[in-house]
């Protein structure tokens, strides 16, 4: 399925600033990106980067001082592999493939290694593979509040966890943090979102299973295979769509995802983009 | 009923140390210290206090370099008031008496204010007031595992509920910070605990319901209607038997309890020693 | 020196909402209530409680949907005791009086229990007594950030000293920490003071020395010898000017001291109101 | 210079259990296995991974119940790169190289991102590079007491800060840390530590100055132009020299290097092995 997306981000620094920016949509096989224009303010310095791994792919701007508009438009195939949930099993860790261990890791918002008896306790006696993670994030989704500004740029998932508030990258945060407690490596994935409402920069996670990276969405608020992947990494801090060094005013910005062609239907069936 | 109490510390310090003991029965009407002996090591440096409120019995103690035994001896007659379940109610914010709208506040180790969501959602649908507290106490014994040395001196109620592992100390914050959490006003008690096996100092919390203090024991580990009090505050901080200004080795440690009478059955019903 | 204060606030409320306020001015020997008026909403059911021990004043009051103006409005005479900087010592741990040992411990703001290295290596080598507590207050004021809005109701000294910024409270947090870390008793004062700019309520410590608590302000922002006490406390959970059980929304504040006689003049010196 | 390393651990599990070991030398151009050999015990089901970018080198074993003793002997050759600290400067934001800039991140224990202040008024005067990170080391040395056992695998760089102890990967967290709230790109190192009394697995940190990765041992405790490279990554979490699924007793560890050449000393001036 065809989608058009766009963001348009309006900063104001007072001083040259430099920007790590990750607007882009990444570049998979079941992720083609057809069309892309990245307008940034003329004159400005500008490198990029494709990460050889995740391949997020980061432009480095500096900007200087002044208003400066940052305007991203692309049109992106989707080719979603669709699941049977009850043939997506768990891989035991004895035989997990050894480049995906490091998704079963402890990191800054997700501190996994508290969590083990807490995950246990709640979702030991699901069926493993693709249930269980369900399990997990319709268990975020009745637990824990979404609230806009409930939570800041230093909350974990332990904290979402005892407060019960939170808004989409907490609440990636708070599977990724259950999974990994369980042996089930899982990621962060920074998205334009399908069907979200009010359009915004969205949170899931993929959690690796029966060897293919699978989308859960425990805020339930985008139709996941119309999920455009920006940013994959451990947690919020490797996909980040902007992060300034030195002061930026954001002063607008305005995210908007559409499929193309008239009758598009999200699936309810599991999701995957990656292996 | 009656009840012997008995503990034995020794200490052993390389320089001169001061200690605050707080290792005597606490003197409140339905708790009547009828015999007791304080025995502290030759010529060393001693002065008590029973603080006002909660009736604590500090004893600061200096001790010179070696080893110091500190020997604990009483006889002490219980009264407990038992209650009826269903008849004891949960008094509103607006009519509390004021002295204990205290024990409604956050304190180091029960961070109250972070659980209010947590407690409500878990516990807000009990019927107010015993029953409710008693299905506090029910929640932390089914799912925080009691496991000598899981926790430290740092262990927070926050952190229990996270790590799910605990002892007695953390049980009870757990339990008052919901409470508190619930705007029922809940404190630490510290003890000498009938009935617990293998025999220690003991942890459990109040919580103030229908006009008195009523006991609870969220480790189902002890009989409350023989607990024997030592120190009451808002955690742990305020109840340790023994806080160490310098450093002093606990070489051995022996604490009992025994019912005098051989038929003593512990009650099922709700206890209530204070109001 | 006398002293007028006000303050007034304005709450609404959508529902029926029980506050306990702290506004008053507490009465000690050398901060004599002269005249005072506290103006709350017609029908409100109101009751009070002085505390016995810190004398905090408190106020219950249940506000009905709508518009609740509180004003207060209070003469003041404060006598201070001023010192002599070298003649105010620390007391040993084995001759403090016994009823402020409480205030050596760690509370729910301030974990002196971990800064106990930390407050040895920077303050260990001053004088013992109002020049070391007077050397934490200088630390704070030098190395803390005063920021409006940089901390929440959250944070805890050890946050300020890691993240170096915060508000009255916060500086007056960790200065509690590090006093009892260095076993020097310390607590927390909410209050109205005199030439801080702009007006506002105020937090500051005291410090247990040479027999007496004496005032810091480690904001540097106020004249302490016009300090008027609201609230004391173990920090900032005992001294709140609002406690809210339900939702209640602060419209609008204002807070106002003044001297009595033109030319008043702050002192330099060492100050305390209270034994 | 050439060096022998060998480690020897033996494990005990009760049930199959999977272990990740990353005991082996990593392989740069600076640092060339000469000869190795990692014995393992028999039967046990073995693979491998060496990990694109960071070339940790993961071999994942399954052991069977019993006892496991594990091997590892190797001969390596280093040929670090020797600087001139006045020469070694720090690469502003907009010049890094973008492939560094994952290194810039906070991490599970190394929270840059509330350091920014502290790390600016401690080390901003500083001259920026190779002495500026020196300075950093300097200071973790002399303010952080080095105390085995004073931490647990949940210290994080904000605890050491606070608290003022740990070991050596609690000294490199704090280094990385820093670094990184100062935008110099930081990163975590185990190793084979040339020595280091006694001998253990040791932990270091490499900041990226000058367009290379320069070593930094902030215990001062070995001797980093002999420093043996096992595992680099954010921090611990992704170097850690054994990640137990399931159950592991760690009976016995024993660990060595030694430089082959009777007067071998080591160098006081800077040492990179990685570009």
């Amino acid at each position: 399925m065809k989608f058009n997306v766009a963001s348009d981000l309006l900063f104001r620094v007072d001083e040259p600033t430099t920007l790590l920016l990750n607007l882009e949509a990444a570049r998979y096989g079941r992720q083609v990106v057809l069309k892309e224009q990245l307008i940034l303010p003329d004159g400005a310095r500008v490198d990029e980067f494709e990460a050889p791994q995740e391949r997020n792919r980061i432009t480095r701007i500096t900007l200087a001082p002044g208003e400066a508009p940052i305007r991203y438009r692309a049109e992106i195939e989707l080719s979603p592999i669709l699941g049977d949930p009850a043939a997506i099993g768990e891989i035991p860790i004895d035989r997990l493939p050894l480049h995906v261990t490091g998704y079963l890791l402890q990191s800054r918002y997700c501190q996994s290694d508290r969590l083990e008896r807490f995950a246990l306790e709640e979702f030991g006696d699901f069926e493993p593979g693709w249930t269980r993670v369900q399990a997990i994030a319709n268990w975020i989704c009745e637990h824990i509040a979404y609230r806009s500004g409930s939570s800041s740029a230093q909350t974990t998932a332990v904290d979402t966890l005892v407060e019960r508030e939170g808004v989409c990258r907490d609440f990636a945060h708070l599977g990724i943090a259950f999974c990994r407690a369980l042996r089930i490596p899982a990621r962060f994935v920074s998205s334009y979102a399908w069907q979200l409402d009010p359009p915004d920069f969205h949170a899931v996670f993929e959690a690796y299973l029966g060897g293919r990276w699978w989308i859960f969405d425990a805020t339930r608020k985008s139709a996941v295979d119309g999920l455009v992947r920006i940013g994959t990494g451990r947690d919020a801090a490797d996909a980040a769509f902007t992060t300034v060094f030195g002061s930026a005013e954001l002063l607008d910005m305005t995210v908007s995802i559409a499929a193309d062609g008239e009758n598009a239907e999200p699936t309810t069936m599991p999701v995957s983009f990656a292996d």
